[in-house]
């Protein structure tokens, strides 16, 4: 039986924190036919409370530090402040939905990061996905909405990369669902020239991405993101898109990333 | 047919403050058979943060008014760092569970508290509990668990009183469940002295209930949470029971309300 397709889409801090592009966003989302996922980041907005609390964000080789002061910020802003006004604005859009982390339904678990040369403090990688709980909230319609947060068997909170957590959604959906990846960052795609936000590549395959990486295109901040997404495709996601705010409309342009 | 029961607990701030005391809460929660609801308040967590971000708690009347930094903490508070940490605390208890706003599922809907002499700000009065939505979670053996927060129809969240929750909840349940409501606060039930911890009253009727108004016993702050109960057995809820965080043991001391 040919499987239903699920869209699973992740969109960032920034885009959250601008009110217009948000709304524009939220009312393509809420336009999506079929079953569908969304997951987001929280951005600045938890370095900023962290910041007014008086908790100095720790850095450790350029790398963040989530100590327990910042997994505390990070579970009120991420998991409290963004999540259910997501689910508000959402619900207001006749779009039933349920703001989520890891630890609800025991539905993202994962492990502490080892620390090696650096802690990174409770920091989260993802150990397993409770696709039978996602499942059952998609058959009564409910649409999941997830935050940048997973937990382990412990019961510890953990800061986890929001593109992580939308891969591994995909990836676990993929045995029940077609699941279709959609990530909405700041460029409308992936860029041919840095300079110019209308060099958008229209598709990227590994041959594609081979070139690009030897011809120096692909930006650091770019590289993890597109190696994710070739994992999603050799794991068992259908489709993946990269984009922005626009991503979910008919005549955006946008990335598509192939094997 | 004979309705199954459905067992409502409502916690307060204090008690989740208190480790030791709140563990042994969850322990003995977990331990109860059958389907259940946890609501939970936040105490002083919420002004305590507030206070650190700087924004001033506005008093009039004695009374407090949440403004639209105050809904923001009680939201990140209640609704992120409690709800998601008290998730995780009974998910490793076995206890499969979720945090709920009354923005998720549009589950406990209200509009906002008319200004009158007194503009008390983005405070919550409940007008509809989605019973539906409940029963589906309670059916697939979730336990939902509420922070003291209701939406409007308009997408608003809302501060809003726990204990209030605690019994809309169990009043829209009341239609498809025996509902039981717990309450779960500092002493061991309502005292017959107040200077006396032990003076518990095992039941309190509504012909008990005015003896003890005439005797001037009840204290101002138990009144309107008597009043509550009181309407809350006359609108369909089957059994109400006040004690401190070990009401659930089986042989507890605690106050029964009947009418």
């Amino acid at each position: 039986m040919e499987r239903e397709s699920l869209k699973i889409v992740k969109i960032g801090g920034k885009l959250i924190e601008d009110e217009a592009k948000f709304s524009e966003f939220l009312k393509d989302f809420s336009e999506l036919e079929g079953p569908k996922i969304l997951v987001h980041g929280g951005g600045k907005m938890a370095t900023d409370i962290a910041g007014k609390l008086g908790y100095e964000t720790k850095m450790v080789d350029g790398r963040r530090i989530t100590d327990k002061n910042s997994i505390n910020v990070i579970t009120m802003v991420y998991g409290g402040l963004i999540s259910k006004n997501i689910v508000a604005k959402l619900q207001v859009l006749g779009q039933n939905s349920i703001g989520l982390s890891g630890a609800d339904g025991f539905s993202i678990l994962s492990k502490k990061r080892p620390a090696k040369e650096i802690d990174y403090g409770f920091v989260g990688d993802i150990e397993k996905v409770n696709s039978g709980f996602i499942s059952s909230l998609l058959k009564q319609e409910i649409i999941p909405v997830f935050c940048a947060i997973s937990c382990t068997e412990e019961g510890q909170l953990l800061n986890t990369n929001a593109d992580s957590i939308a891969a591994a959604i995909a990836k676990a959906m993929s045995e029940k669902y077609k699941t279709e990846l959609y990530f909405c960052f700041e460029k409308q795609g992936v860029l041919a020239d840095a300079e110019d936000d209308n060099s958008v590549i229209s598709e990227i395959d590994t041959q594609k991405y081979q070139q690009l990486l030897e011809d120096k295109v692909i930006s650091d901040g770019m590289l993890p993101k597109l190696q994710n997404c070739f994992e999603a495709l050799e794991t068992g996601v259908f489709k993946i898109c990269l984009g922005d705010f626009r991503l979910l409309k008919q005549d955006s342009k946008f990335t598509k990333i192939k094997l």
